[in-house]
């Protein structure tokens, strides 16, 4: 399918989302405006925040007022009240479904969040230079979801416009970043009627003209905040009096970048986030840790995350404090399956706007996508995670990342074909 | 002498500078009151910061953003602008000096700063019940200098009025709480000419009524802040590319607290707020630590500063990242001299305010006044710490710290006794 | 080929070498009972250990007083003293060549050295059953290299009366336990002109009738020992005095299980054996690390030595005292060529003692035979490492392990066929 | 009283005993020869091992094994079996006891065990020299206690001729040197009736010619034994498989020296010898501390040790091992008596033979002695701790270590006009 004609409104949804960066389970203004998009299409159902979530499942959601400020500040850009309404508390996100009679039941699942990241100001930077800039200091979408967003959009789109015959759910994911959403969509339900999953991603320092077919080598993630109680006391009077919590922590560091490698694949451990004590005359009564542990199977990081529990919990008890642990974020591993590879790759060397297909690569770090991969296929369903080439000027995660907006048209297109193959096949 | 005739006007101004409490070498609106009160007194010179600090010798001193907006605060409170424009850049405290001719030369030393932190609003806090709570959040006099300020214009004001003879020096000191003032009003030459040196102290775990004549056993202590700089990287996809600052942090605090004890004396180390990292999934970039190292002696504080910076360097090598360590606050140790414990002891014991008399005691802490003390010990003067028991609810640096004003009182009598009898023993 | 009649000389060689296990470079007996066997055959050129090392390339040599131990054992046992002559100073292992006219040059190479293990004593352990248990206690062929031994000599003895034409060298090594001799054998220039190399282990957890045909994933291995020199001094009357070994040492091991994962592959770090100190009442003056670094590639792995060594010596640096590294051992990384696989793996399908063939398997340990196969590899040639199953009642390196002898014969079968084979590939 | 005459006796006594050092619990030859003496003197009473023990308080008794073997070394030496057979399982030492009617209960305390420590045999080493060097390699009189030993039996040889009333007790303690005897003296009972008990010590680094009447700040000290047991795995092959001992131990290492000060006065900790694990390629199945905890008290001590033996059982939990801990030694602080001070200062000022009297001076280390001063102290005795001055060419438990024999003399002399002025006192 040929989506030239909707490169302008592509360009134009994307910038707009662009410039209104929210971070998880903030993603307010995002919500309401993807709502705001499908309503002009024929899309024959739109499901927001509080149905698309499984009771208790999200992971990571900040605290009230954190949630109530960001709501604030989605009023002010003149979304619909209504939606924004509906979404407070933090369960954002949107699934919208286009049926069309009998047929195979695909998804495809982009995420919407951005980051706690600070965006360039630098004339070289696109946004910067063209007006796009964020408007909301401090954050960022620094990983390309507001383009992820877009080709959602922009799928729904040509879909509706299609021969495609069956259901196709686009899921509009919030709180990827902190590996808190996928669970909670993977155990809403939605899901347990897919026949094929499509997840997507630009970049990934692959140049716009390059669609990797089928990514595998997700690792499986959990991420820990420890806290540590002791007691404080005057470091200079009665040192003895104190039980201290930053040698706990730093006990604890020491020992949990020392957790054994294990012989079935690869292990990770980070501190990423430490902290501790008041001022230099009190023994620390207070600290923590906010780290994450991973593995290439999700048994080699629950390895890793029953020896890293061990270790927080005996070096609190060493320094006579107290350790609370709670576990804010989680995915799975995952690996692509070889019959959407196929189609995805087929789809690909078919447009005349892809240059290269590699038919698979290793990711090399986690992703929350795979909670919806795993329930999928645990229920006999095909998934696949597809690359889309993008050349980006920063990294990932820096300030001067940015998409190549052509690369909007491949992922829309070669996505779009892919949903149409599958619909195809299944007709045969 | 007797205050009684000056109650009222001490409990005032202590009450207006509990109002105002300013934290080190931002003591704007602290200074010029005092100047104010000054001039309405029988002194000979007031000079104010820039007269009375040594020239590049004050330590911690904030940047100039935190200054200028604790200036700003000060000029709203509508004191002198002519002062405070003299204080600019955080040169606070004040000499007042009287002149009596030929006699002993003699400082009284006070300090005035108070401290980050947040003051209680309790109803059985009687600040927060009379009215006279701070005005600056998260802010309090909770050590009692406020106290300190009052005696310091209250013995003023009974010496200008007594046959005293000879020479007397009232220095309100800044930045005690940082142990970053002392060294700068040690290193000005005000004290060059000083035979007798008098330091004051509110409360110390002694009720109101018990007056300690020598306070002893400072130890000498150094702040030390730490920087650790590495590399960040994922810490999925690239764990080998980060130099982990958050690992050289953890290895220097294990290793700080296990610095060998001395065998000439008590030391100390503490680590006492440290931090690193940013988020949970990238190697951290940076780390610090903010901690001190104090000994019974300046050589053992020594011994340990120079094993703590060791330590930090090697840490730091260790894990591929550089380490700056910057001196915040230093004092040596000191000792109560024998002639004027003698002094004091008499003056307390003629006192009907006073009800028991202790010698001697050991602090087990630090304090900038041994800066002072030993610069006029060095020169052949004496010097002498001095206790003024007070009955406190909440203990030194907590929130519901707070002073019995009567022992204002006792503080102003005993050392204008104490002053005077100095100025007598000379005269015979 | 077959090797039934030489079954009961097989299993009688292979009895007399358990018998007499000999340590890393204490190989003396083995060596000239090897020299011995080969005296009987058709063998045209035998060279012994100075001939067959490369100069300065031993690694792990034990001292002298140690070495002329050994060989004051070996010459009670009764082999020839003019061999033992030779081997002086630790120069162990021999070099048998067969020269057939024009072909290709093969070699063999098979691993002669024992291991400190006990062996046990137990009733169900057939070596202390049927009366050829280690008569040197404490040491063991707990490895099977007994058996390799004499699989080396019983290929030789049937290609030497087979109709093979080029020529084949059987390299009986020492030193592999310590990952010592590899790197000698390799820099001597007697594999530099060799086409096609072959190694051979027994066991692995492989069953008796099981081969594999080409094992691979070798992890690089680098052997470190680290001392740390410090002072000593009494800890009860002047701790401040000693520079702690012991500290150094386990701040050293700590960090060195801590260094970063890599995302290239596999890393292992072990500090195997440890210790330091001399007495409870003295702060320790010295202490060690005898560990080991590994990768999954020699780039992991000296990515890994590079770390601990930094780490080594930063923990010596902080505690100041000194280290000094040795690296003990060392051995690359490698593979199996498929040239080489596609031999063996026919060789054992067609053998009637064979039940099962795996084409490749994976090693995760070390074997310095790797630097052999790199060698060769280097200069055009091929290389495999083979693997002959063999029922084992104990893991390797323990003292319960034992091989079924009737896998000797299907090594010596299936290497003899496989040499003879790629004599036949050469003509035609 | 003048020892001239005894000075040959004296010097070949302490020569005869320095040939002879037997460690801890091993003392059987100087337990025989101890005896053979006193049966030529006038003593009434000769009590030895078994009498004088407390049962089941002996601490650090080596094995059965190691008993045996120097059991039968004694034996070889041809001291009298009948005596020897009585000390069998480490049950050493004597009490000789002199009555003579009514008067004070005095005791004399003397250490007799040797050190493990290798002798110098360098000409410039007098034993070296003159031929009574150890004839127990790798142990050596190294502390003096041969020299105890001779001035004890040298001071009875004095009293029994003397007109002294009442009992003299000498004890000569086993296994001073593991702090492992004193708790067993204390508890035997013949210290219950004791009134004045005095202890001595040659040397000190005060030299010969120098007496200290008193010597006081003795560290209350407890020695610890710690093992961890974890477990073994190939380091390559299953490094998760292992529960790393090393590991644990290096973790308790780095946190015993980090427990914290104490205001209340000097701690100390050490990890003085320290080990784990077999060979560089294994997890480290096993591990030990072996440490002492001190304290200027014995509240410090016991604070230290609590401390300590959290942190050890934090670590091995932390790595999934287990950890015993023995403790193996003890004694408490200690400080000698006024009365007892004054007696032996007097006694020291009206000798020829001494140059200086030194009233107190301080150990700073330990000794158990302290639990005999603490058993009499108790009961409402006196006790003192004398230390006569020698020259000694190298330090307390170096190779190079000697007393001059002109000291014995000295402590002869003090001790016996010590005692017999207790005598007098008493009658007037």
């Amino acid at each position: 399918m040929d989506a030239t004609a909707n490169r302008e409104w592509l360009v134009g949804l994307r910038r707009e989302l662009h410039r209104h960066p929210e971070p998880a389970w903030r993603e307010y203004y995002t919500t309401a405006r993807i709502v705001e998009a499908l309503e002009s299409m024929a899309v024959d159902e739109i499901q927001i925040g509080p149905e698309i979530l499984g009771a208790g499942a999200r992971m990571g959601v900040p605290d009230e007022e954190e949630l109530t400020e960001w709501l604030d500040r989605a009023r002010q850009t003149g979304v619909d009240d209504d939606v924004l309404d509906q979404l407070a508390g933090g369960h954002t996100g949107v699934i919208a479904t286009i049926e069309r009679g009998a047929g195979p039941t695909v998804a495809l699942r982009v995420d919407i969040d951005g980051l706690p990241q600070h965006e360039s100001k630098a004339p070289t930077h696109q946004p910067a230079a063209e007006g796009f800039r964020s408007q909301n200091e401090g954050y960022m979408h620094a990983c390309g979801h507001d383009g992820h967003t877009a080709i959602g959009l922009g799928v729904l789109r040509l879909i509706a416009e299609s021969p495609f015959q069956g259901t196709l759910k686009c899921i509009f994911q919030p709180a990827e970043e902190r590996i808190g959403g996928g669970k909670a969509i993977a155990e809403s339900g939605h899901l347990d009627d897919v026949e094929w999953l499509l997840a997507v991603h630009l970049g990934l320092d692959h140049p716009t003209g390059e669609v990797v077919a089928g990514i595998d080598g997700f690792l499986a993630v959990s991420q820990l905040d420890a806290r540590f109680e002791g007691e404080p006391a005057h470091a200079g009077g009665h040192p003895e009096a104190g039980h201290n919590a930053v040698q706990a922590m730093a006990t604890a560091v020491q020992n949990l970048y020392a957790i054994p490698r294990h012989s079935d694949g690869a292990t990770r451990v980070n501190a990423g986030r430490v902290g501790g004590g008041t001022v230099s005359n009190i023994i620390p009564e207070g600290a923590f840790i906010e780290g994450e542990v991973r593995g290439e199977t999700t048994e080699l990081m629950a390895y890793t995350r029953r020896k890293a529990k061990q270790v927080i919990r005996s070096a609190a008890e060493m320094h006579e404090c107290t350790a609370t642990i709670e576990q804010t974020g989680e995915a799975p591993g995952g690996e692509s399956d070889e019959a959407v590879v196929d189609l995805v790759a087929t789809a690909a060397s078919e447009s005349d706007r892809v240059d290269s297909v590699i038919r698979r690569d290793t990711l090399g770090g986690s992703e929350d996508a795979t909670y919806l991969m795993q329930r999928v296929q645990d229920r006999g369903g095909v998934a696949g995670y597809v690359g889309i080439g993008t050349d980006h000027p920063g990294g990932h995660h820096t300030a001067t990342f940015d998409v190549d907006e052509e690369s909007l048209l491949i992922g829309v297109e070669v996505l779009a074909d892919t949903i149409l193959q599958i619909s195809r096949n299944d007709q045969s």
